[in-house]
């Protein structure tokens, strides 16, 4: 062994694996694009059926193409009677992110295209996972909570009939607006350890299902999607607006980590907090008690945090922070907000994969190896 | 955008994103250790619970130390009636790959240690997965066949059991030995893309079910654990050993990838293709016609491809290349080959995982943005 120790890139920060051209993120002017287009013009006019489509086509889609899509996402809805079981089966025994991974995984049995390895067909089993994954996640919801699932309604937008699914209600416009800029907002974000780790199941020419499933196993991670509801979980346990400082100041005293801020990427205010902050100070007036609490204590935290950890540390908000009121407001419970992420991010995964399959190649990094070598093996009852 | 632009390191190769101690190749040399040991060694004279153990805990077990490993396998062995359920649902109706994700993805719902974190746990959870992933090759192969699953044999070792639950006749000493060659060659091979990606579910904290699901999806790939099974069509297409020549020469002038030969890391001869090739040479004489026909065009084929891209392109054969005539004669078929690596396979992916959380870091790599920027959301009507 003697060569030298090469230079090791721990978590691969800085590393560049590939070429894209899906989203770019620029983490110091605190910007984002998908496909070319600013994030907050998406989250605002936009809806998650045509930023999929955007994302998965790499342009804006014309009138009759939306239609085309949407239609396609609204017959996808039903789930195989065998996935719908192991739903029923796993849910409130294990989490609910554990749940959706075998449910997606189960999926490639009930699609009889799934051996077609062409590009077209890999777009039709995008449409049906990004369908498919939204009617998961309101169908563990349901049972969940002790309920059966809900039939879809096939006149209803993505996200209405997702709301409709979870909660058996028809759901306000407020709560469809905001579920749906949430949608939109976790869709994409580039390379993030999700998308990359679907990468490297894609890269050995794996299928789409399984590369999608391997998104959703990475996501369930704290360090990752389930970031937003340890957030909530920290402004619960806060608990009153006039508690925030000590609480956070105790937790900083702690090095404790706060839930919502600093990013691997962002160094400065993450873009999409801002849209969804204005969208929880604009619920304020109308939220229930408990929402007008919450976010008075968020509001407070984020000023308290950015004096302490913002110019300083470059350690800001991030879109995790704001998004648990927003979620309760449109009646989404905690347990929800991951695989609510998984199944927008569905639609990121599938872009990238689609354009890595058009110039693939193997991601296979090294382990720089620190053992020893050439021990002897010495029979078992000689050790 | 006036950045330069930066280095790509396309399918990582070649850059190091970890230390571990857990297995050196020496790609040159045509060498390989499992934590400092020589694979010959451990190929001949040990056995897949001991070389699970020393992936596991970093050194070869002691008598009393291996018997209790060796029972707590044994004492994993059944499968929850859930995941039994999956499995008998979807065999034969997709690749048996997805089958076994999905199977390994529900075990979580009922390991009543799922919550629990602690290197302790898993460890345990390690040995459920290593002793469950075997029973659930055994029962996709039962029910891909059309038959029930068998209860396993506490009394049998790991290997001897899999080939009983699997045929369910006791299997010869010859069919044990070489299956269990083929688990401890498959055991481990550093950061391979499986793995990695494994590794990369588990960076974000996720858990060790997600992280080993990932690492099934990803080895699905038929550039890595499916190259086993072309391997043996290939062997299967030839048909006859005066064929082989005319094969091969035919497929090299259509540039046709040979399956078994060549590797991102062995620019020599695969070490653990050497020991597998001489354990086909001593089958020859005992095996059946069609096992000894493969070997002899296997044989023939091995010499042809080094003569031609073995000094001259660096491309050798490795172990898949071989595997095929083994497991069919141990009364394996085909169609279980990669979820049998798997299988192997999961007891380097564990000893992996525990590695790297004990110094947990997020692997997060960039991609390089190349499409446009700023572009103008126009209104779909008037686009």
């Amino acid at each position: 062994m003697a060569e030298a120790k090469p230079n090791i890139n721990l978590g691969l920060e800085g590393v560049y694996f590939t070429e894209s051209s899906v989203c770019k993120i620029d983490g110091i002017a605190g910007r984002l694009w998908y496909r070319g287009y600013p994030i907050e013009e998406l989250a605002d006019q936009s809806t998650f059926e045509e930023v999929s489509y955007l994302l998965l086509y790499g342009r804006l889609p014309k009138r009759k193409e939306l239609d085309d899509f949407s239609s396609q996402l609204a017959e996808e809805r039903a789930l195989p009677e065998k996935t719908a079981r192991i739903i029923a089966d796993m849910s409130g025994k294990t989490d609910p992110m554990h749940v959706m991974a075998t449910a997606a995984s189960s999926l490639s049995a009930y699609d009889r295209e799934a051996d077609d390895t062409t590009r077209d067909a890999n777009l039709r089993k995008s449409v049906r996972l990004i369908s498919k994954l939204t009617s998961i996640v309101s169908s563990i919801g349901r049972y969940s909570a002790g309920m059966e699932a809900m039939q879809p309604d096939g006149n209803m937008g993505h996200i209405e009939n997702f709301l409709y699914t979870l909660t058996g209600r028809r759901p306000s416009a407020d709560a469809v607006s905001n579920t749906q800029a949430m949608f939109i907002l976790q869709a994409e974000h580039s390379s993030n350890a999700s998308t990359f780790s679907a990468l490297v199941t894609a890269s050995t020419l794996s299928d789409i299902y399984s590369a999608v499933t391997t998104g959703i196993n990475t996501l369930k991670g704290p360090l990752h999607g389930e970031a937003d509801e340890a957030a909530l979980r920290m402004l619960r346990a806060i608990g009153t607006p006039d508690n925030t400082e000590r609480y956070i100041e105790e937790a900083l005293a702690g090095k404790q980590r706060i839930m919502g801020f600093g990013h691997r990427i962002y160094k400065t205010y993450d873009p999409r907090a801002r849209i969804i902050k204005r969208r929880l100070e604009a619920l304020q007036g109308s939220a229930s008690e408990e929402i007008g609490r919450l976010t008075q204590i968020a509001l407070r935290a984020e000023k308290l945090m950015i004096d302490r950890l913002g110019q300083s540390h470059g350690i800001w908000p991030n879109i995790d922070f704001f998004a648990g009121p927003v979620y309760l407001s449109a009646g989404i419970p905690v347990e929800l907000f991951t695989p609510i992420f998984a199944a927008s991010r569905v639609s990121g995964w599938c872009a990238h994969i689609l354009e890595y399959w058009q110039n693939n190649r193997l991601i296979r990094p090294l382990d720089y190896y620190t053992g020893t070598l050439d021990l002897k093996y010495v029979p078992i009852d000689a050790r």
